[in-house]
């Protein structure tokens, strides 16, 4: 790795953690914090604001900071292309990225980042900007699948990795071998969420946990953009579904807050596992 | 076909359909409702009401009105076990039906299906019980799919039919490519509903209908079982969601009032079609 690390930063926890673990690392960081999107710790970096669109700006302010390595994180919403200014060197790029906006939002982020790469920049993925956020394999907590929350671990990965391969999501919800839910254009918070409203005996509830959250990366995604993330909040959201436990694919997914997310499970009594693909 | 057509009927207006049907070429109907689920219709035809796991009765009643095909329609709540009474004949078979309710839906049916058959029943399907209610391929309405409806549909069958493979859902939404929801426990009315979450730039809007509905039989399902229904609700159902149509597969569906179905489309704009596989 050389120069700093330049971090375009989404909505969420996943660039705060980013930037922190590689300035831990004694790595210099800039941060292109996007408009309406990113939160206030950007506070604690060098950082430019910029409206999305705004491409030659975002050059420009990365070549100021020296960064050669730029990596994209956090949560985009998708935009509202009539909405977006484009500036003269988005201008020429347009095309390609709304061709590709039309294919999914994998197809989005790949193009965006083709773009920075044909800018002479190397786009990294949040796992080689910051490894120590990547799921290794094995129980990360206290508590341990059983038998059954295994057996549904097992189906849980084989759905959500099927409806990789159409870039839909990367979530699905099993409990007792029956699919509860799937993740598709909602996102991982609303489908835990209406995992409530089902029957109570397909689910678990507050007296007995039951069923799993498996999140794993679209057999699509090349790693530089957009793998799983879970952190204090996905727990707390599982927990509230009643779940067993989450799964992840070890190597494939990021946990942002490591230690809090451990010690949240243990405390609500949930198992959190790495499972090798 | 021989004597009369046996009808185990769960809840909502395929039921209805397939004895109005089977009714109208001149053959004899007995239904046996299920306790608590099927609807009032029931009163117009010779019926006797069971309880789930009242299997010798069951058996009893549909061999007293000369039933040797029998079908099974309409929507069940999954059984809470520890609920069910099961009567002697029930009790042996149960088991197998346990086992198989712990693989998934379709394998619930298909536990049932055997256990029918086992009695020297021949348990036939809403196509064969009903033939005219069974989708054709074409374009039912006076609205047709444009050029993005039709890619949509595309996209849609394959999410549905590769969430099938896992016995999940049958249902799938797409709009300008990008997966909007995709069904599992909650079933299709719940999924459609879901939509209108989603920012309005992602999905159609009242002003202008866009996405489609697709509904595929799982690959597993052999057609004695639990095909895809629609009906006016749906229509309904996804107009609510400013879906620009709904797509089913062309002998892979059952259409419920048809002509009332296919009014209510074109009354609110939408297109109708059958796919062949």
């Amino acid at each position: 790795m050389s120069g700093a690390l330049g971090i375009i930063a989404g909505g969420g926890e996943l660039p705060r953690a980013i930037a922190a673990s590689a300035r831990s690392t004694g790595r210099a960081v800039f941060v292109l914090a996007l408009a309406g999107m990113t939160d206030d710790w950007v506070r604690d970096y060098p950082h430019e604001t910029v409206a999305l669109g705004e491409l030659g700006r975002a050059m420009k302010a990365f070549r100021a900071h020296d960064c050669r390595d730029v990596t994209l994180a956090g949560k985009v919403q998708r935009p509202k292309f009539s909405e977006i200014k484009l500036d003269a060197k988005a201008v020429f790029a347009a095309p390609r990225v709304i061709a590709a906006a039309l294919r999914g939002d994998d197809a989005l982020l790949r193009s965006v980042v083709d773009m920075f790469e044909r800018e002479g920049m190397r786009v990294v993925g949040a796992a080689e900007a910051a490894p120590d956020l990547i799921a290794r394999a094995g129980i990360f907590g206290r508590v341990q699948p059983n038998a059954e929350n295994n057996s549904d671990i097992a189906l849980a990965f084989k759905v959500a990795r099927a409806m990789g391969e159409f870039d839909v999501g990367q979530a699905a919800i099993v409990c007792a071998n029956l699919t509860l839910a799937v993740e598709a254009a909602e996102g991982t918070d609303a489908m835990i969420a209406r995992v409530v409203n089902l029957p109570e005996h397909l689910r678990g509830t507050k007296g007995k946990l039951r069923g799993v959250l498996v999140k794993a990366p679209k057999p699509i995604q090349d790693g530089k953009t957009d793998l799983p993330v879970i952190g204090v909040h996905t727990v707390r959201n599982a927990h509230a579904a009643a779940l067993a436990g989450i799964a992840v694919e070890a190597g494939g997914a990021l946990i942002v807050d490591r230690d809090a997310v451990v010690s949240e499970a243990d405390r609500l009594g949930m198992f959190l596992i790495g499972v090798p693909r």
